[in-house]
């Protein structure tokens, strides 16, 4: 049931990103402050935009650079950043690729950021790509491999989508499904805490997640959604290999009642302390490696 | 392999808090800002005080109230509170314990909190007790049952603090141990995150964790380190419910030198994607729920 160990993939360089830097001021995103709450995060840009024009934070910001997927307009330094390893392979990953680098003032950066922490470091690229919904619940056309997606029902709180996000690429999904009217946008506050999995994970926006189910299902991909009440436990999966979209529902909320009905199966965490639940991102992780175990590779 | 569901354990209250209720402004930790920044926390209180004065969040101080374990000094709650069934819940817990409610304004509220987002609800209580070490070391006295422990080493993110003390209830681990001069005190912002967590999960306070260790292995508690170097999988940990800490580095750096030459085994989560790790958080996740099936119950 463990899977082998297989070597990490070496560093990704994709092509270099053109040579149309935009202006320092081009292509930003309008300034919109964005905390931790969960408040529902209502998309206002063009139909179909994941986002993700700036990116913050080093390992973010590294991820972007090589990832290659998509191209980087500019990188923002601050000017008194210490002299970690990161920064200067970022740097070099900047130069080789031709981003025009900015050295700015600590306060110039913080006033430009909009995640708490972007670490003097900050990037702006193009949007990120969209992937067709029907691509994604396709098998690999060269390994045959069934899907692994992970769908997001009502999940808004920036830091929770950035952390399942992030999960889900470490437990090997192969793609990631938002709905279009509650998700959270790609935010630099998901970016940063994704660590850079909105570059490599393919991501497909969804106008109602119950008829995209039930379309999953008709392409071969079973849902299985996380709802503290299902009475089967996520340990007791019985699938070992098909296309599966793990669905997961708002904290507190949980998922949504048309949402719930189209998931072929529901699953619980069996829980042993006095707590009433998981936060979903740490449900999410357990979720997402469970099914991984049962995939094979 | 998988544990059988037990019902959840009912709402536990604890005996009222007593009749002395300290004045408003007694009491209080000073003031100290507190963001999601990584940085180093070092301990200012006298030694051994694992703070937890003042909670914040619903979930929070609904779990302070239920669990009953330490006095409530008062509760305030801001008063364009929306009507939602836990706020309700919480009045009548604190009536019932003869709590002291001071109804204030927002901006009164968002001044004393020192977490981001405190809910309208913030509550002065008397510090967390500390626990003895030996005595989270030594077997239930009631059942038998090994312990199983979980060590951060220089985890300081306030935020994956807390989700770590979360998900180690959840898991239904018997304690927790922080070093004295590395780990992050029990702040507004920690206490959030763990949801609870802090009002029913031992804790234990060491001087040092390499001697900490060493004395575990020596009442017969094995030292498992998350370390993602390490050649065996978590999920071929051969523990069937020996006494056992799981001990969890910090993010980037992983576990200190001593401490992990203190480890009787160190084990590494399989990856499948592109990115170098998982957030702490998931990692500890996984490996308390990892634990918790091989622990009988």
């Amino acid at each position: 049931m463990t899977p082998p160990r297989r070597p990490k993939p070496g560093r990704r360089r994709g092509p270099p990103p053109g040579r149309r830097p935009g202006p320092p001021s081009g292509g930003r995103e309008r300034r919109r402050p964005e905390g931790n709450a969960g408040g529902a995060r209502r998309r206002s840009g063009p139909a179909g935009a994941l986002g993700g024009e700036q990116v913050e934070g080093r390992q973010a910001v590294r991820a972007l650079l090589v990832a290659g997927r998509r191209r980087v307009k500019d990188l923002w330094l601050a000017e008194d950043l210490d002299q970690a390893s990161i920064v200067s392979d970022i740097v070099e990953l900047a130069t080789e690729l031709r981003v025009p680098v900015r050295r700015v003032s600590r306060a110039e950066l913080e006033d430009e950021a909009r995640s708490d922490a972007p670490q003097g470091v900050l990037a702006h690229a193009a949007p990120l790509p969209e992937v067709d919904f029907d691509t994604l619940c396709a098998p690999d056309p060269a390994t045959g491999a069934r899907p692994f997606l992970v769908v997001l029902d009502g999940v808004t709180d920036p830091q929770n989508v950035g952390a399942i996000l992030r999960t889900a690429e470490c437990a090997g999904a192969t793609g990631a499904v938002l709905p279009r009217h509650r998700a959270a946008h790609v935010t630099p506050t998901v970016a940063k805490a994704a660590s850079g999995a909105v570059e490599h994970l393919p991501m497909a926006v969804v106008a109602g997640l119950p008829a995209a189910l039930a379309r999953a299902r008709e392409l071969g991909v079973w849902a299985v959604g996380l709802d503290a009440a299902a009475d089967t436990s996520l340990f007791d999966l019985p699938f070992t290999g098909e296309g599966v979209a793990l669905v997961l529902g708002a904290e507190g909320r949980g998922l949504g009642r048309l949402t719930r009905a189209r998931c072929d199966l529901t699953v619980s965490i069996p829980l042993r302390g006095a707590l009433p639940s998981l936060n979903v991102s740490a449900a999410a992780a357990l979720a997402c490696f469970e099914l991984a175990r049962r995939r094979p590779l």
